[in-house]
């Protein structure tokens, strides 16, 4: 341990800037859906390690460079995800697709990156389904952990509340696999929500509420949730979450909820972050940016980039170099352990 | 204006509260929607004066007194509007008799409530069917505002997004009658939300958002609406929310926004307060506490109720007395012009 030196992790980094090659065979994938003389192979998509090299280097790896982070967990852009798109076998593909993508990704900048998976759900297909791309995307790309989709429908909400025995195959193998997940909605097809500004912030609020109603960590004392995007808005509201689980006589949410959720720092502005900071214990604060993702400007307000989240960290007047050692390195070399074991063979 | 003795103006409040014959005559209605020989009337419904009294004095009055709030705008209990209950007729009548019960409480303690009215909104149907209340509200029973529920289908989300001119009928009879309307959602029949701690609050981050992507105040520069529970998870994320409206090719939010939008105090701890102060200007921050409503407990950490928001805007640095005295009063008075009309018809 370094505090002089903690290894900046940026545990939510998404495929935003992939060739576009990638935007093209899956247009022709959605068009195969109505058409299956039209339908691609998989292997009709051809993407060079140079053209991987130059999305990576000219985007994400600069601005880590610019901004000093060091490590970022690489999962495909999530907007694109878009399960309710075609049945199984077109998300099966089409997150196979992007998960190796991602792992090439990986092999190319192992310094920089390592993976995190995207799951091939579907509206009303059994979640079991998912577990042997899960495994795959462990077990041979070395990916440390996966993004959930707690509504494959995209904005209309019909699937089970993530405390439901639905997801529980999901969970036993992540259990099994000892990686987290990110709960992480794609793109919506609700015209009364827009993506990133409306579906994101409410998923994770909702996602919130649903474990302070149910009891999963009952069932799943070891499993790992991490909530993107600050937590939507419930450490804003956190008052209001303390007292409805009193109400609702569950234990203090330092007990029911915060051995096993964790929040990450994907909020883009300095009051934002110390209110997180203030709120939410230490422990439970994961550092990220979500670069190059939904807010992409730079904030008039500071001349710098809104999603350049470090520098709140570095500012907020609620963390010590101990703590902010915590939220840069050792919060998230705990939360997703094969990631702290992939570091460890590297000697960091 | 009194800087030391603000008239203090709870902005947001509900007939949590009302005598059970109410929820037994619902009851009866609901069940007459499947069997209209059961359907009972409106007249069937006998609620005395003194029953109104005892409702309110032994707890919306008892805990004003006690935490030193003035006055309150009263409207029927949100989570009861459920407008994805039957039709519009249904609607339409359940509307009535809420309605009527606030402006009767508003006759018994003029000092004290004041009414605003929910709309016999139904899912499905025209907006314009809202009118007739609205005037009956406003001009018979002096109310100074309306609750506009932005998803009558309880958790579907199914209506267009606030800024589509199936609105545009209620926005047009606000312009007219110079009244705001807080966007106000109700029970959630979707089990994924969780109504109070999870519907309302993405309720407000969604309609936010709507108003972000739309232009609606360019079509209507003096609508004002009022976004509840601290604006859900926006200030939160106001440097996200700057920074999508800067994507989008929007003025400023100042110049967007908040010529038209305001937000309530329904914060219920203080590191939210004081965020909602430092980061909204004070001339757009309501007063308010939703009390007696979704968080009724005592907040161990402080001793004191979760919803005793007064407390938290006294003790914010981010406010000074002439800014307290905005949240507390002037700003209610200027957002709800026939608020400010009845106070100085009684030389307030």
């Amino acid at each position: 341990m370094s505090l002089q030196q903690p290894i900046v992790i940026d545990i939510h980094g998404h495929y935003t800037t992939a060739p576009k090659a990638l935007e093209d065979w899956r247009n022709r994938q959605i068009a195969g859906i109505k058409d299956s003389a039209a339908m691609p192979k998989a292997s009709e998509l051809r993407i060079s390690d140079d053209a991987l090299r130059e999305s990576i280097e000219t985007n994400q790896l600069a601005k880590m460079r610019e901004r000093g982070s060091d490590l970022t967990i690489f999962s495909p852009r999530a907007s694109f995800m878009a399960h309710h798109i075609g049945d199984f076998n077109v998300s099966s593909t089409w997150a196979a697709i992007c998960n190796e993508l991602c792992y090439r990704v990986s092999q190319l900048f192992p310094d920089h990156f390592i993976g995190a998976a995207m799951l091939p759900q579907s509206p009303g297909v059994d979640p079991k389904t998912c577990i042997p791309e899960i495994e795959r995307c462990v077990k041979e790309f070395g990916m440390v952990g996966i993004n959930l989709n707690p509504d494959p429908s995209g904005g209309h909400w019909n699937s089970p509340p993530l405390t439901d025995r639905h997801w529980y195959p999901i969970y036993e193998k992540m259990v099994e696999l000892d990686i987290p997940a990110m709960i992480h909605v794609s793109t919506s097809c609700n015209a009364c929500f827009h993506t990133t500004g409306a579906h994101y912030i409410n998923a994770d609020t909702t996602a919130v509420m649903q474990l302070i109603q149910g009891d999963l960590f009952k069932d799943f004392p070891t499993l790992k949730f991490v909530i993107p995007h600050g937590g939507g808005a419930a450490p804003y509201h956190w008052g209001r979450y303390r007292g409805l689980a009193q109400e609702l006589k569950k234990p203090l949410l330092s007990e029911h909820l915060l051995k096993n959720i964790f929040f990450d720092t994907c909020v883009y502005h300095q009051p934002g972050i110390n209110l997180l900071t203030q709120v939410i214990p230490v422990d439970n604060i994961l550092f990220a940016s979500e670069m190059i993702g939904a807010v992409r400007g730079i904030d008039p307000e500071t001349g710098h980039y809104y999603d350049d989240t470090k520098r709140y960290v570095l500012a907020t007047p609620h963390l010590n170099a101990q703590q902010r050692y915590k939220v840069f390195e050792a919060n998230a070399r705990r939360v997703y352990p094969r990631l702290d074991a992939a570091l460890n063979a590297r000697g960091l």
